[in-house]
This record gives C-alpha cells, sequence and structure tokens, in this order.
C-alpha cells in the first residue's frame, strides 16, 4: 500500500493519495483543482488513478474530482447521505458511484471503507484505510469533521449563505457523530482535511495528523457528556466565514468548469490598454510585493501579495462576477493564476508584466508606509485617522483610541464607510492586511493614505499608549 | 506545537522538525547533511533551529546534527547510552549534551522524552513527543528501532563492517526493547527513521507513519513470546549491506567535515584535461540517463544515473579514496554534489559538462541495448555469455540457464570473475542495474558488451525458457 | 540612436530594433511572430514600440508585424511596389502606411529611407538608416536581397509554389537591382535578413553582417558584367525548397491569427487519450533528443528533436491542415510551441509530457542504432537495404553503392517508394537526419529499421569501399 | 569564417569571438574575466578555443585572457608595444605569444593582422580580420583606441592612478594612430571595446558598430588638422574615472587569480554571525532592489541593487582591501558573484540569503522615500538639508538651492564632510544614485536620511524653484 500526503499551503487544505502497486491502482481523498501534482505522483510510483473520493461537498475551494472523471475516466466517488438540499449535480456523464454508510471502494488490494459522520455537513462521510491481508484499518480520513483539535464548523452556510437554522442542527449531528466515532479502535490514525490547532502555538497547520486515542484525550470535542452544551460551545465565537465559501458550495455541487477548457488569459503589452480596461470598470490585481507596490503602481489596480494569503484574501476581495486582470511577475504568474482558479476564480482574462505595466504608464501612484512612532503625534493631535481592518474580535480585544474598524474582507462593500474627511492611516496587526487595505482604499479614490508598518504590535512596543480595549 | 516532516527519496530517509511557534524554538530530528531545507522551513515558520537531536549513530547517511551545531550554534544532543564503542568522538568543542533513558529536552513549551531502545544498535535512543499543557504524548520518532511492519537489522556492522558476534547480541536487545515498548498507549504515532514495507505492494517507503496500537496488531516483531525465535527471524535472510555502510558509521562517530568548508569542485572545459585525468586513474562518473550514456560516452567513464537510487550505487561503486570527476548536466549538477556528499563521498574535485565532454573527446565509445528476443540465439549457441548483475537472493530464485552471477555492488571489487571469452550480455531484472553494470565493465576494459532491455523480467514474457530456479 | 540586433538561430532570421532615445520611439525592422523580446529590449532601453517595417512578403516565417500593430498600435509599414500579385491584403483595420522608393518613415530623430530591390520577390524593400544630425546614412536593412556573400533566391515560389517563370524575370530584377545599389557609398553596413556564408566553412549564419564595400569586392553577385550569365549562375543549382514556404507566403500576405488569440493546447494526462488520437490520424510529434527516442517511443509517433533544425523539419515534415499533438520534456514546452508557430503551425491542440507518455503507454517501440562498421556486412550481403534520406545533391555527390534515395523532407509523401522487402538502414551525413526519418518510417508502419550512427561521414573513414560517385 | 559579438551589459563592454569551421579553431578578442560563455558557444559551433588577443592592458574590467591560457591552454596574444611600463608580468608559465605592429596570428584560414595604435595607452593595437580566399580585410577590431563615435580616453591613468603628464603625450600619439588608420579602407567594420554615442540620444552603447567610411565623416575625432587642437578637445572636461581603474590596471598587468581557483563565499544563516561581522568591520552588501531594501534592511549595510549599473557602483564603493559578505536573493546570486569578479573583487568570503538575513536579524531600520512635492517645505524653510550626490559637471548645470554636493563615487571617503546638524533628503537625478548613497550613509551612521524619489528631475516638473545654476 502507498499512502502519500499533499497539502495546499494557499488553501491550508489536506489531500490524500492511496495507491496498491501489487495491482497498479490509486485514488485521491478530496483532490485539489490542480490535479497535476497527483498524476505525476501517481507516475513515479507506476500507479494510475482511477478513482477520486469526495468527504463531502468543499466549500473553501474547488474540487478537482470532476476534473479528475473528465481527464483521466476516473470514478467519481461522492456522498449520497444527507437531504435533497447536499446532492451532487451533474453528475450523470461522468463515471461516478454515490456512497452510503457501510460501502467500500477497493483499491486493489486495498479497502476504502465509508462511515456518514454528518455535523460539518449533513452529507459528509469519512473514509476508514484498510490495507491487503488484515482486518484492522490503519486510520481515518475525516474530511472536515474531524481535526487535530477540534471538529469542522457547522454553521458555515448560515453565515456565508443565508441558510438559517443549519448551526444548530448540524452541531447536533456532530455531538452524535462523535458519540459513534469513540468506539473505534484509539490507534486509528486521523488524517484531516485541514490543519488545525495546537495546544502550544494556537497557529493552525502546525501537526498533520493525530490518532482517535490521542483526541479522545486532547481534544475539547469529546470532553462533553452534553449535547446542549457540546453544541454552545462549537457554535460560540467563531469568526466570520469568507463570502465567497457560499459560492464554492453551489460550484462544488453542480461542478466548475474543467481547467483546461479555460481559457488562458492574453497577455497586454500596451499600457494603454489596461488603462481602458480600468476606465471600463475592470478590477485590476497586482501581485507584487506590497513593498514595491507602496511605492509605484498603476493608479486604479488594488494589491495582494502572491504568498501563503493570496487565496484567502483574493477570496474576500475580487468580485466573482466582473472580467479580473492581473500584473505579475513573471515567475509567480503560474502560481498566481493556479491559486486563483483554486477558489474558482476563473474570470481571469487578461495580465501583464506588473514591471512592464508600472514602468510604461503614465498614470501611476504610490502611498507612504510610516512607523507608529512617526504617525503618533498626527493621530494623537487629529490630524489624521486611524482605520483599524482587522478582525472584529481582535479589535475588539484592544484597539488604538479613536480608530474606525471596518473588516478588511468587507472593505469593498463598506467603502462608503470609510472616513474622508481626513488623511487616513490605515493599521492591522502587523502591516500586511493593512498594505492590501491601502491598496483597495487607493483604487476606490480615497488617496490619502498612510500604512502603519509594523500595526497594532509595534505600536504597543514603540508606543504604549491611545489604547482601548 | 509544529511538526513537520521531512523525507529524502535518494536515502529513503526521515527527519523532522519540532517547533514551538509560542517561543520560536525549533528542534530537528535525525537532520541529513543538507541543512538548508531545514533552515527555510523553520525561517517561514518563525522560529529559530536551537538544538540536533539524532536516534542513533546512523550508518546509512552523514548526519547534519554537527552541521547544525558548527554553523547555527545548535545543541547537538546525542546518545549516552551503549559501551565505549558507541559514544560520539569529537564534539567536545560543540554545544552539546549527552542523553540517556529518562531525559527530557525542552523545546520552547513542548517536551521531548528520551527512551533507551537497544537493538539495532546498543546507544539507539527513542523520543516521545509532548505538546505543552498535557501530560500526554502525542507519537515517538523511532529512529531505526520501529518501522513500519519491520525493525531495523542487528546485524549491519556483523556484514558491513566484520565486527563479529553483534547480530545475535543486538537482536536480544530488540526483543527486549519491544517488550518495554509495547506498554506505552497504542494511539501513540510512530515517526521513524526510515520508509517500511506493506502488507500490498511489500515496497519501501509506502506509508510514512504509523501507530503503536496498529504495529503490535501487524506488525510480525510483536508476533514473537520467545526471543531465540524472534532472533532468529530477525536475522535470516538479510541480504548483505552496502560496503559504504561501514565507512558512515566512522564517519558519524568522529564528525565529518562541514559542508560549507569543502572545497567546490573546479569545472573543467578541456576534454585533454580529462582524459589525462582517467589516464592517471582517477574515477569519473558519468549521471546522464542511460539512454545518452549507452550511445556515447567518453571511455573510462562509468555511469549512474541521477535518480532514486543514485546514492545507493554510489555508495557501491565508488571508491571513497580516490579523486572523484563528475560530468553532469547543468540542471543536476546540484543535486549530484549534494547526493554524493549526503553519504560522505567529498572527494569530487572537479566536473565537467557531460554534453560536452562527450561532443569534444576524441577518446568516446558506446554500447548497445538488446531485447531478450534479440539476444536469445546468440545466448543459446553460446556465441554470447550472460552476466546477472542481480542480487544473490534474486538470482537464486530463478536465473537465465548458464547465467554468470556477479552482484552489481560488487563488481569492481570481481571484475577479474568477469568470463572474458565471449561477448556478454549484461542483465538484471528491468535493465536499469545492468546499464549501470556495462558502463563499469566498460571502464574497465571489457568493452563487448550488450545491455539486455527489459531484463529478466522481459525475458520471461518474451522467451520464457532458458530458465533455471 | 539605438540599433540592437535579433537573430532567431531556429529560423537563421535576422531582426532589427532602430529607437531615439531622445523621443522615446522605436520600431523594428521584419519581426518575428513572437514579438515578446522586442517589447522586453524597447522597454529596458525606456522605449516604445510603435512601427513594424517590413522588407518584403516573408516565406520562410510568419511575421510579427500585424502582431504589433494588433497589440501595440504599431504603425505596420510595408511595400506599395510589385504588381497586384504581391499586395499585402486585410490590413486595412490596422494602422498602416503603405511604402513605395523614395519614402521616408521617421522615428524621432532618426530616418529610415525607402529603396525599391526587387529581385528576391518583386516587391522587396531596403531601408537605410540615418541619425538624427546628419545626411549620411550609417548603413543598410536589405532583407533578403543582398546577404553576406549572397543574394537572395529568385525562385522560390517557382519550386514551392509551382508559379512559373517567376525565377528568370526575378533574376533580371535582381542584377539591375544590384546595379544600382552598387552606387551607394561603400561604408554603408550591409543589415541582412539572414546569415549567410563564408569563404571560409561556407557554413550558414557565420558572419552577421558586412559592408557594401567588401560586398562589392568580395561577393560573387558583383561580378558579372553580364546580366544572363549572372541570372544562369543565380539560378543554377539550387535546392529544393521547404513546401511549407508556399504557406508562408500566403500567410504573410493575408495576415496569420494573432498569437494571444490562439488557444493554447490542453494538456494530456491519461495514455489512452493519445493512442485514440493517433488510430484517428492525429499527428503527434515527440521532440525528445533522438537517443531517448530510439530506446523508446510511443508507437505511431515520430521525432524532431528541438534544437536549431527543429523548424526546418517540422515545416517539411508536419501536415498544416491536420491536428498536431506534442511531446516535450516540460522544459522545452514553450520552445517548441513558440517554434512551431513561427512558421505558422498553429494546429497544435494538445501536449503531454513525453516520459509520462512513454512510461504510461502499452504501446511503444525502439530502433536501434548501429554503426556502419556494425552494418557493413548485411547490406554487402543483401540481408539489408540502405536507404540514403539526404538531398539529391548530395547523393549525388557521393553514396553508399545499392542505397536507395528519398529525401527527408519528402519521405511522408514517398511512404510507398520505400524499399520494403528487407530490413533497413537508414542513413545520412551523421546520423541525425536518418534518425528523423527512422521515426517517420516507423510512425508509417515500417518497423524493422536500424539508424546508421554516424552517417555517410563516419562510413567513409571505417568502411571505405561500396561507395558510388 | 565564424564572427560572434558578445557585449557584457554590466560593463558595457564587448568582445569577439572568431573561428574558423573549416579547422575547428577559434579565438577570442579581449575575453571578460567568465570564459563560460565563449565555450560554450565555441562548443556549439564545433569549435575549440585556442589563442585569446588582447588589444591592451585593460582598465576597466579583468581580463580573462590568462583564464583562458590556464584552463584551455590557449595562447595568449599580448602587445609587446609601448614601454616597460607597460609590458605583461608573469606569463612566461602560460602559453604565450608577444606581438608586434605587423605581425599576424593565424585561425585556420583566417587571418588576423596587428596594428600598432597607441594613445588610448601606449602598447594599444588594433586586430584586422581577413577571411581565407581573399587579400581584403573585412573590418578591424579596434579595442578602446576608436569608438563610435568617439576614442579612448588618454588621460585614465594620470586620473585613476596619479601618473602625471601621460594625458598630453597620449593625446598626441592617438591622433597620429588616427591619421595613419584613416588611410585604410572605408568600407571596414569597426568592432570597438565599448559601446559609443550617437547624435540622438547621446547615450553610451547605443549602436553596436561602425564603419572606418562612417566614422570618418561623422566622429568628432577625424575634424581636426591640428594636432594640438584635437588633444586639447580631448582632454578637457572629461569626469573622474572610477578609482578602481588603477587597481584594474594593475591586476590586468600581473595576471589576476584564475576564478575556478578562487574559493566560493560561505553561506550564513545564522544572523548572529552576520551581525558579528559588522561590529568587527567587514562591508556588507545587499543587492535587492532599493524599494526593498529601504522598507526594511540589516543595520550597517549598504546597498547596490543588482542591475547594470552594479559593477560601476560596486568598483566604486566597495573597499578592494576588505572582506566583503553579500545579501542576495538566491535567484540573483550568481550574476552578483561574477558582476564582483568581473573587476577583481574576490574578496567575497560570506554570503546570506537576504530576505532571510532581514526577517531574522534583530538590528533593522528603514529609510523613507520622499517626493520633491512632500520635501519642498522642509527644505525651504531650512529643517532638512539636500545633500545632491550626481557627478560635479551635473551639479554645476543646475541645482537645488543651497544643495550640498558629494558626488556618490566618493561618498565613503567624504563622509565627514557629510551636513550633520539637520534632518538629510539625499538626492541624484532620478533618485535611483540616491538611494545607493542614502544606504551608504545610514551604513556609516546618519541614520536620519529621506531618498528623493524622482529627483532633480521630478523636482523640475513638481516643484520648478528654488534651483541654482
Amino acid at each position: 500500500m502507498l499512502l502519500k500526503h499533499f497539502y495546499d499551503d494557499n488553501l491550508a487544505q489536506a489531500s490524500y493519495l492511496v495507491g496498491c502497486q501489487a495491482t497498479g491502482e490509486a485514488v485521491v481523498i478530496d483532490p485539489a483543482r490542480e490535479i497535476e501534482p497527483y498524476i505525476k505522483e501517481a507516475n513515479e510510483n507506476g500507479l494510475t488513478i482511477n478513482g477520486a473520493l469526495e468527504t463531502h461537498i468543499h466549500a473553501d475551494f474547488v474540487s478537482g474530482g470532476r476534473e479528475m472523471a473528465e481527464r483521466l475516466g476516473a470514478v467519481l466517488y461522492v456522498s449520497d447521505e444527507g437531504d435533497d438540499d447536499w446532492k451532487y449535480e451533474n453528475i450523470d456523464h461522468l463515471p461516478h458511484q454515490l456512497l452510503k454508510d457501510g460501502d467500500e471502494v477497493k483499491v486493489g488490494n486495498v479497502t476504502i471503507g465509508v462511515l456518514h459522520t454528518p455535523g460539518h455537513t449533513p452529507e459528509s462521510l469519512s473514509f476508514t484505510l484498510k490495507d491487503g491481508g488484515t482486518d484492522n484499518a490503519m486510520g481515518v480520513f475525516t474530511g472536515d469533521f474531524l481535526f487535530v483539535g477540534d471538529v469542522g464548523r457547522p454553521d458555515l452556510l448560515d453565515k456565508a449563505a443565508g441558510a438559517e437554522g443549519t448551526a444548530e442542527k448540524g452541531g447536533q449531528q456532530m455531538f452524535e457523530s462523535l458519540q459513534k466515532f469513540s468506539e473505534l479502535p484509539g490507534y486509528l490514525q486521523i488524517w484531516p482535511g485541514h490543519g488545525a490547532g495546537s495546544a502550544c502555538g494556537k497557529s493552525l497547520g502546525a501537526v498533520p495528523q493525530s490518532t482517535l486515542g490521542y483526541e479522545k484525550k486532547e481534544n475539547w470535542v469529546f470532553s462533553h457528556a452534553d449535547a446542549d452544551e457540546f453544541v454552545k460551545e462549537l457554535t460560540d465565537g467563531q469568526p466570520a466565514p469568507p463570502v465567497y465559501f457560499a459560492e464554492m458550495k453551489k460550484v462544488n455541487k453542480s461542478g466548475a468548469e474543467i481547467v483546461r477548457d479555460l481559457n488562458d488569459p492574453k497577455r497586454i503589452d500596451n499600457p494603454k490598454e489596461l488603462e481602458e480596461a480600468i476606465d471600463n470598470g475592470v478590477q485590476v490585481l497586482d501581485t507584487r510585493d506590497s513593498a514595491r507596490f507602496a511605492k509605484n503602481h498603476v493608479k486604479g489596480t488594488f494589491n495582494i501579495p502572491i504568498n501563503k494569503s493570496f487565496a484567502n484574501w483574493a477570496g474576500w476581495l475580487v468580485d466573482y462576477d466582473r472580467d479580473l486582470y492581473i500584473l505579475t511577475d513573471e515567475k509567480d504568474h503560474h502560481e498566481v493564476l493556479t491559486a486563483l482558479r483554486s477558489i474558482g476564480i476563473d474570470n481571469v482574462t487578461h495580465y501583464m508584466d506588473a514591471t512592464q505595466a508600472v514602468t510604461m504608464s503614465d498614470r501611476t501612484e504610490h502611498y507612504h508606509n510610516v512607523t507608529p512612532e512617526e504617525s503618533v503625534s498626527m493621530i494623537e493631535n487629529g490630524e489624521a485617522k486611524v482605520l483599524d481592518v482587522r478582525s472584529e474580535e481582535e479589535y475588539e480585544e484592544a484597539h488604538i483610541e479613536g480608530a474606525a474598524h471596518i473588516y478588511l474582507g468587507e472593505l469593498p462593500d463598506k467603502i462608503d464607510e470609510v472616513p474622508a474627511d481626513r488623511p487616513l492611516v490605515v493599521q492591522c496587526g502587523s502591516g500586511v492586511r493593512s498594505a492590501i487595505a491601502a491598496s483597495v482604499l487607493q483604487a476606490n479614490g480615497i488617496t490619502d493614505i498612510r500604512n502603519m508598518d509594523g500595526g497594532f504590535g509595534l505600536w504597543k512596543k514603540q508606543v504604549n499608549k491611545l489604547i482601548e480595549a
């Protein structure tokens, strides 16, 4: 048996290749939309991918299952649990098989067993993995059911898509799924769909996997005997999910376009063409690092640097319904396009070399970075206004006295609420998110902007006053 | 807590980065000699590496522990168990700490516990991993003690270095270590030092990790109640370990040179310089793929293509005590050098672009590939002789009637035993190892060579006769 | 003034960027279809390309003039000389200007003068270049009129496209153009449209440029006082022009598609899809080096290695009217696609990684390379037949006794003439062209093939008999 | 015959490969220190380099002639003209040949003729090029004697090395060399050692070559009948030559180290090691673009971005006698090292990834960019002082009222003259040179710095006052 983990840093998403070397067969659990890496790995191990299994209808990225079915002729294995709202559509033309609790999928001599574990969503499945020649499973692919130290949220659809009351019901199902699941042997490995937290650092994605026995001891979700208390703790204080989640859910239910049938964006060399597009309302995204963008960029463009947070902020800030142009460094072009497509942004129609655009265009502008120290006096005496773009939760914990608050993700929709009477100092935790915010503001015509380098973190060190808790 | 797996395909060797994000500290378990990847990963997660832990004195690759101590000022944590033959030497000038059973190493809020688990070697340690805020370990780094489906060999030094009687004694210690180890909780993750087997495919490296509970059920090593029976099964039928293992053990005990203090090989552009070196007995290794090498290569050079088996065959075939020149494609240069250094081959003094060498040199030769079908008549009527270069075990299972046998790894030492009265057809399982053998033979002056494409595998399909079992 | 030479090794084609730094304007003379390199160079020098000049309707590559007009808004400057058969079509929607003898084009302070120099084609122009602040030209862009050591052929269309009688008429015009041209100052630099020959090596492309005074002394075309003698020498013994020239001429007259509007080929991962395409008559081109192709390739594919001769042989061997799939190494993909498009092969609909294809497909085959020495006995005793694929001229000078002859370029059309009763040894001058021929033969079902390594050159050294002059 | 131009953008230096395909021989005229590109080109054309010709002892880059002699066994052809001060030293152990006026060097069938053309330096040679089978030369390699539109300076050594009176004498020799040279045929191509000017743009390097006839008409150097007038015009108003020229001259006379015998710089991963080095007086050069450097850099480092001006500023600002550490992006590492070595900076002992250094070090600082508009009031009211780092000539033509002036190249030596009582706004023509200056100032402890973005050029547009002529 072969088991290989894949992890997409941009999406914090895990997927798994399972193969049987004796027969040359392989399947992928929860494939991402770019399927080349799985194919490459399979090839290198003498395997052919003939199946794609989905734990549930994903809300946070475009699944690659249909891509595998279309291009490789792989069988698409999807859930037949949950009610009618939670059925996959438009799969009749593809090789596929619907899965119910208790079913089995054979991958050569390897056996994958199906468990119905609703809670995160009603149709959610987990998959046990059993090598040939034994009756004992080695582990379980839990999708967004059980994570290391946590479980999946039952309320995403409530918040992102306005489907009301699903959170409470999902919470109850989650409790029952956990009870049932806890009866499995403790030595089972747990292979989750996302990275998860840690008692030490609280940062996500830090430990790739766990075991059921360890989770039963350490994961808070197994500490409640009472269902209602569990549901309360589960649904309290969850931050706003990205708006694009609702879009993703629809896309994954009914099927995104096959990537290789998408048109590649056309190259632009003439800055006039770019400027015209901006005048006509096209969104233009510059993916250079923020230092270079700050120093010089084409008026009307906004900036999300290509790094681990790129897909997240693109999901928040890009309008899925309008054409998108991208300005990139050549070396990043493929990664940017792949990251956008991984969350279903398929409307990238043109691109231009970012340096060329900035050098040749006559319409450029810039913004300055200031340290907390440099900005404190103009903030104190009211010359400038602070705009805090961190999350609601961060802002409430503590913020600079007098700072206005709009969450970065919601900035495009709340442009009208931005204080416009004075120069703005945009601020987040470290200066990274506020650099994005500064670019969004400028692209929306609010030009007298400074970005606070170091953000609230450095403010506390350098200034240590003017803070409201 | 952060836990990150590293896997070197060339060495089938696993290492692990463990860090605490709250304090920014990190350590590496069993680092390979090229330490840049660990540093990069640590940097990207805001961590600084301040420790390197070794489970035991490795025999199959050069450890990067001393490299970390020298370059990063990291503390080198090594075993203080085992008798005097198994102590690390020349570490006094480095920051270091000796470890005994029951000791603990703190990595920020994370705790690493020390278990003495002799068997593979007398000083072997395992390390438990415990996150901050809990008394329960999450898993164990087992080094070459417990693998997925197997344990480490106790007999390497017997065979590779001629130290007699260690196998039996190591086997007994292994049995005891397993007994003790089996009392730990079954949910513990097992993070081994090497990839390991599978009930399905028997291929190595197929499942990255396991749990103690699963191993107790499925691993043969837990199935014996009697120590002697266990030792017998453990030591029977083990293949010959690579000769370079003995060298590695010495190097790791007393310390290899720091990589960044090695001189980089000098570039050669003049083929005359290459030819002179060959005349003076320098070994010259061409790392192109075998198809290109077969078609044209410089006389006196031998060929190991740069792929997953490169380090293994280089360890067998390169003489550690003589200067080595390498002929590479530019794109492979760094990988070749790194792979050689990973097993302590530090005497690469010159290199030349392989295509340039072949194009400009007047002294070139080639060999032909033939299919089993094409070669069967000349073999049957005695015009040509078959040389089988597979392992002793493979040869004994079945081979072509009348084939001579010399194991590829031992070919340089047994050149005098090569049948020299007739043209040779060199053969292995698939044609890959025999291509290397063909090059070694030619470099040693045996020029009338054909390589059997497809090897014994294809022979069975195409010819299906003349086989002795 | 800025003058920058560009040279496309694949097409042996020269183009030139001319700019005025004082005003930031630039034009390109005879741009190739891939215009990014010109844009990049212009950008780096602070210039904007606002014009593209064509010396004539090219027959050997797709011009990038229209691409520049469409994408950059550059003015397309083309000849208005010659009769109605030689006018550019479909340019009304583009910014353009028709040029006649004596016209001038201003590039900032730089002046480009227009000379009508028919002969190669009736509408051919040459362009003088004059810096600001002087009345003296610095040199002349001569297109395919005057080369270093030669002139352009007046007979291409006769041979390639069946337009009869144009050669003689073109020769006469050429003579007159030369007379007129020879009156210009001898110090003028000559910047030709193609590389040209040399008294030393006769190889093409060896000296990038010349001067009029030097050419008048050394170029044979200035040595004839009599027009008819000149025309006779000019038109005698010219080799067959590639068949694709006729196609190119049409394309350049009426306009190729804009590259950025072409669909990129779709990636294939499933070898079944490839095999089906082959069964359905799609042409599949493998661009790996011939050593690797010989050793293993998918049945039904043919091989042109990606190197300096690639575009030439692709022009001869690819059918412009059928879909083309390509099998490439990833690193070569862009270069292969660009080279195919540079000669108007736009029907590349799919691609697959070559190694993946060969590894995964069940339908593979190979051919062997043999040295002249190894093949001489089977040729002499009639066991095998030699097929010489060199040019008519090379074959007639001397060839292996009894060898059949079909020119490589014409092989697809003359498959029926290939001797089919015996194994074939395919041979050219060095083994390079015959490797391509071997692949074409196998793709057409003639499978018992050997390629003569070293070709006729090595045959003469090793065997030195059986040669007919 | 093959003739191939090489042009090093960093040094604005031209070199030439000349070969004879019939015999496979080749030589290089004025090779740069990195000789791999010549070898590669020769290989691709089936040529072997067996000679290196030098027109004179270069002062602006390290010659690759000795490198070719040592590594390729090529014959080093150098001038035997000029007096004893101008003889090459330490060449007895190399294959070499001394050249005098009238000598010939054979490259297969190609003939290179030697002309003594003193003026730039006393031993300067020019080389005529004659193809096989003709008595007429095709052109002349003129080194630093005749450029397109100019001649070489006779005063470099006066100014750079303090050798007095050489300028006047060199000017007289130059006049005589020109007189003699002007008698050669006008159609000869002129292949100079450096790029040269243009009536249009005045920018250097704009037209790669010329002809003697054209130069006689257009180049000012042929317009003087009177020697003294010529010398006066030639030596008047020449800017200061870089200080490193004197060093280069010595190096080229006595021989630089062979590049492949240099130690490669050692990698640093620990920021402490970097900080210690800075404390111990090591110079540390950061080669990132200035926007990123400005935003964040390690205290004590200075910044020269890797682009076309890199070698020039490194020559001015790096101290040849102290160890140098470099901080680079990985992708630029080789280019940086090669550029430094091209001008003889061989003391690069360590390097570190620039991003890693900035991220991990605790000692970082930054500086701000300000537009002229933003800085005008603080300049006007005396809050800040302007430091103009342009050349003496630029400053004298016009500058901001009240600005102090120190030429960037001389800044390290004149740190004590920098006005220290107020914040500084550093300014050049466009903001590029002043960014380097800002970094040098900070590295020398002057920290209250702003860089004027857009420099004097933008100042004139935005502010248009406070200018002194």
